[in-house]
């Protein structure tokens, strides 16, 4: 099974493909969608679109994971986030991808087993569980893939408990 | 020139075609696209862009203008308006439309020429100058009519002005 993994941003979307084999994940690409400050805002999310729509064509992924936004305080960069991830989530159901959701809580407890463990803890162990040489930059991209693996974990336990349940 | 006004949303989007004709602004076609409550997210922006692509490859407006969304408080709310809001300005920035904003108080002073007016004021204003029997409900069609009208106005005031600075 073929995992996208994406970090919404409007400067910057990390994006991971991973492919769960077993119990192990292996990279198969990952990087960025940047946009330029300054271009209109209908530029940027036309740019965003038009990259990840690209990349899934390309790539073909069976599934999406996404962070879930969180926003305490600046409601305007909440807004601007939100625009892309709406523009992400459209380019995968329109074709048909289930598109999972997870808290950065959940994330944390996936790769280090620990709900506040340190963002540099998760990056570490999205490392070595990919067995990368070096932590992927910027940290958008580590994001993406660390969403990805915790799908991944997420969808062996949900498989396991339901053939528990089922025998 | 026809504008399309939107009033973004995620349950409801407002849209209104004006065909602007002179001083003059007469109404083409208006209505909402709805989406169900309780239904996955990605389900009810799909439908929202596959709704305004539909408006859009039918009337084919010359430009499209949005009202300019302000959250004070409810940052989930603002969060899920933006998603939808992200789809819609896709759909225009695929067709090349030239985007407008108008804040609240931009609309009001075109419309009513005072932008501390309130909303029923616009309503009856927007409903007078389209030459409408009633206001259109829900409100959201309104409002989206409304700031057509608004571009329309401020169309033919910077039309106006490059006249003069040129002459």
């Amino acid at each position: 099974m073929r995992i996208l993994g994406i970090d919404p941003g409007i400067a910057i979307v990390g994006f991971g493909f991973i492919d769960k084999q077993g119990s192990k994940c292996v990279p198969v690409q990952y990087g960025c969608i940047q946009t330029e400050a300054h271009t209109p805002e209908e530029e940027r999310l036309l740019h965003v679109y038009e990259g990840i729509v690209q990349l899934i064509d390309k790539y073909k992924p069976d599934a999406v994971a996404l962070e879930k936004l969180f926003f305490n305080r600046n409601v305007t960069t909440a807004m601007s986030v939100s625009q892309a991830r709406g523009v992400l989530v459209l380019a995968a159901a329109q074709r048909n991808l289930p598109i999972s959701e997870y808290t950065p809580m959940q994330i944390k407890q996936a790769m280090v087993g620990y709900g506040k463990a340190e963002k540099k803890q998760v990056q570490e162990m999205t490392r070595m569980f990919l067995k990368l040489q070096a932590i992927p930059k910027p940290d958008d991209v580590a994001d993406a893939l660390a969403v990805a693996i915790c799908h991944a974990h997420s969808y062996t336990l949900n498989t396991k408990l339901n053939e528990v349940l089922r025998s």
